[in-house]
């Protein structure tokens, strides 16, 4: 029995990350047909796109799915709202305190996960009651935690400290990375990057490319005066790179990021001028599939390398 | 059958870490006893002193030890020469470029290791012929690659690309840390810090204890405008980061860090004022313990955990 499997109702122990610009309702729906936990990302939407994805995707999807919340939204209330008139099962929070909104989601009857970066945060999000947490090192795309812990010193950390259900982030892109994680204690995965290059993701295509065209060592965790960002490399990062040459001030580094590019690079596909979020597994990434093939393979694979002999725990359902 | 074990005629696919001022010819010798690869550190010896440490050895191990040369040592042709009078069956080189020694020490005899953090760096050692590669993730101590990719993203990377065994480092302290690298694709690991606070480390005793202590976030890679090194939080990392809360320079950074820092802090145990070249990994280090105890306990777990379910490549032997 996989605990994490259980609590969300899915087949396999698989969370597609909620991630801004690149996953909508289509792809929580299609992760939701292939058995995981499809995901949209409510961070890039203004509530009336929220409550429009929650729809389709409701109507589209076949097992369970969920909603990634950024605590520090603006609109937070609006889009509470939102998820809980349309009775969405499973809410992710991150980047806030789980302490403000967990009772009341719970209360309603939503399954409540948490994206922490620290041992010492997981403890304060399972104090705040949340059903699971959501581990992710250093290597995780996109927002990331100052502590810069990575996976592999991470994952054993935050299992033997919490008694709830985990999934590991970052760096999680094909079956032995999944296993690797469940062996350094994690219950399942969740997946980002993997899925930013899926047929169904909203990311456009020039996005799409570049990451599977992306190297090794093609990603910085950048702006750690603003909020760290792990970034692909691109004209963005390039401009970013030379304002630190030029030891730019934390306000010039505001300036130069100024509004919207994260929509303009992940969304419009603009590479020059755009921001791309993005992790570093995205150099073993190299091909665009749909999401039905991308978990067919990471479980035909987990499968064929017989993690059983491990132990019950690496059961997937 | 595993492919380092045999290549290195060891008992488990481990290597101790040859480390600046913490692996002597006690801690090489006790490794070697214990059925790993023993190392000693060169890069913080006199050629007279090397001498002594591997006379030492020599006469105290059970079966084979290693030398660790950085390539940037000054005084590097005299520790060639010591290394090859004196018979040393394997050197594992770093930090600076393969194709300069390794011809001379193979045509030799000596079985060759090279340390690198990148796929590109990786290859370019299988090229200059080395037997062997360790690649090492963001998260290990001391010196380290400046593309911060870490275990889990570089592992799959390097074990795809290259032909020859593969061990990997940083992160690595226990069965399922070890375990997870393999999965990941290594054949074996190099592990530091946890014998840093081994009885046997020439490690000052409040370096030991202070790396007992350690808790996760409190190591941080610094110096990047001079050399990326991970460093435990102490005096000298407090310093380190008001320099650059002031904007220092990399000529202001220079000069604080000085000379003879990693010796005053790691051998005469300065925390104030000494350099502490830690793993982020110290943080799962709880004990200060004989190798042959943490030989033992990480191979006794390692079984326990039954790996062969994954099939032949997880033998030790």
């Amino acid at each position: 029995m996989n605990r994490l499997s259980q609590l969300l109702n899915i087949k396999h122990p698989i969370i597609q990350a909620g991630m801004v610009w690149c996953s909508g309702w289509e792809l929580a729906a299609a992760s939701s047909k292939a058995g995981i936990l499809g995901t949209i990302g409510a961070g890039s939407m203004y509530p009336e796109v929220l409550r429009s994805h929650i729809s389709k995707c409701k109507a589209a999807r076949e097992t369970n799915f969920a909603v990634n919340l950024p605590l520090l939204y603006p609109q937070i209330e609006e889009h509470i709202k939102t998820i809980l008139e349309q009775e969405v099962p499973v809410v992710i929070t991150s980047a806030g305190n789980p302490r403000k909104w967990t009772s009341e989601l719970k209360s309603k009857g939503v399954i409540v996960g948490h994206v922490v970066s620290s041992k010492k945060f997981a403890l304060k999000a399972q104090d705040a009651g949340v059903d699971f947490i959501v581990a992710e090192g250093f290597e995780a795309g996109g927002h990331n935690g100052r502590e810069e812990t990575t996976t592999m010193c991470l994952i054993p950390e935050v299992a033997d400290a919490i008694e709830i259900p985990l999934a590991a982030a970052g760096g999680i892109a094909d079956a032995r990375s999944m296993i690797a994680a469940m062996v350094l204690g994690a219950d399942g995965v969740q997946i980002g990057s993997r899925f930013v290059a899926s047929k169904e993701s909203s990311a456009h295509d020039n996005f799409k490319s570049s990451v599977v065209q992306a190297n090794e060592g093609q990603t910085e965790l950048t702006l750690k005066e603003l909020t760290p960002v792990r970034l692909l490399e691109g004209g963005f990062l390039y401009a970013v790179r030379e304002a630190y040459a030029n030891d730019a001030s934390a306000e010039t580094l505001k300036e130069l990021l100024g509004r919207g590019r994260a929509k303009k690079g992940m969304f419009e596909g603009d590479l020059e001028e755009g921001e791309l979020e993005i992790g570093q597994v995205s150099s073993r990434i190299d091909k665009i599939m749909s999401v039905e093939d991308i978990v067919k393979e990471i479980i035909s694979d987990y499968q064929r390398m017989n993690p059983q002999g491990l132990g019950a725990r690496f059961q997937l359902a």
